[in-house]
């Protein structure tokens, strides 16, 4: 038979080649059983997962689907702009700059359809505007979360956190599912804070750690 | 704030824990510059993006993102199952047996209401009937067609794979897609071919290596 358009067809398969790449783009995020860290392929993969698993605790009712989306596409930049560590705060700097030049050199790989479709799910994860986008991002941090967690907090303990910067990263995880976020403190957050992984710079002495500053 | 159901949340965050030995689960498909094998979390969220970038070449009209859920659950057994290797006759004996058996156990994890849907992914995966099924199939047989091309045949090289077993592998490719089989026939296939990577087994002496047997 005749391959109709072949023209296209090598357009999408050169993206779908180019972001093979997103597995070499490494983590500081380890396996639940701390073996090695993961990369963003496999990050994606799982925090889509998540979206659908626990879609129905959104604040706002989302399409669970169309939130996996933006789940599966909001790391795709990094294939040219690399990772850039939660709490890198030179890397933060530079990073929306370096991830739209990167956003337009891959998504401009696909045929004009498909690149505004595909461009349309970063922008949307990016601008964090709608209720897909408010639960996909939260799945992006419970995500890790949960990983460091089962895994001791190593993560943690490698870079010296404190609660700090993990509420911080938080601040607008509420806006997301206010019951995940609430069980994401108490069952990731506080035994790491117990174990010392990580630092407690938030509680006053005499204070429960099991007080969640983001819910006050 | 207290959390309501917390057993619930326990529960989906005990499967979404539990999923993630599938990134452990070591495939024999290269990536595609040939630095080492992939895993099924990497393998699985490539084919779910594959499913939906290539969607419009479905023979019937699908519902991409049906379609991408069965992409993202279908090889979530593994976890307990382990991966069957496409060319391993023996393996593949018990492969249904094992895979039934690790699905109860695994989706078992989850409340029954979630276990049901996902567990439903995964058997219409499995049964190869719907037209998304059928995309899904094909797209879980393309992607690694396309990396091992990719690759230089790497994979086939190592296995002496011939060409009736990638054609068997793929009898029912063209029920998901007549196109993107005469595509991945013709830029995957032939060149590994014609570089001795895959064993022609198929093509009389005089035929051309581009006639396409599955397209007769």
């Amino acid at each position: 038979m005749d391959i109709q358009n072949i023209e296209r067809l090598d357009q999408i398969f050169d993206f779908a080649r180019a972001i093979d790449r997103e597995k070499e783009i490494i983590r500081q995020t380890y396996l639940a059983d701390g073996s090695r860290k993961e990369d963003d392929a496999e990050h994606a993969w799982h925090m889509a997962m998540m979206v659908l698993l626990f879609a129905e605790y959104s604040n706002q009712k989302i399409d669970a689907e169309h939130a996996m989306k933006l789940a599966m596409v909001h790391d795709l930049v990094e294939v040219y702009a690399g990772d850039t560590y939660a709490y890198d705060e030179e890397g933060k700097k530079t990073q929306h700059a370096r991830e739209v030049a990167a956003a337009d050199k891959l998504f401009g790989l696909l045929p004009d359809d498909l690149m505004h479709e595909f461009r349309g799910y970063w922008d949307e994860f990016e601008a964090w505007q709608t209720p897909e986008a408010r639960f996909a991002r939260l799945m992006d941090n419970m995500q890790p979360l949960m990983l460091n967690a089962a895994a001791g907090g190593v993560s943690w303990r490698e870079h010296h956190v404190r609660l700090s910067q993990v509420l911080a990263r938080n601040g607008r995880s509420v806006e997301g599912s206010r019951q995940i976020w609430a069980y994401a403190y108490e069952k990731f957050i506080t035994p790491s804070l117990e174990s010392g992984a990580l630092i407690d710079d938030v509680h006053t002495p005499g204070q429960s750690i099991h007080d969640n500053p983001l819910l006050k």
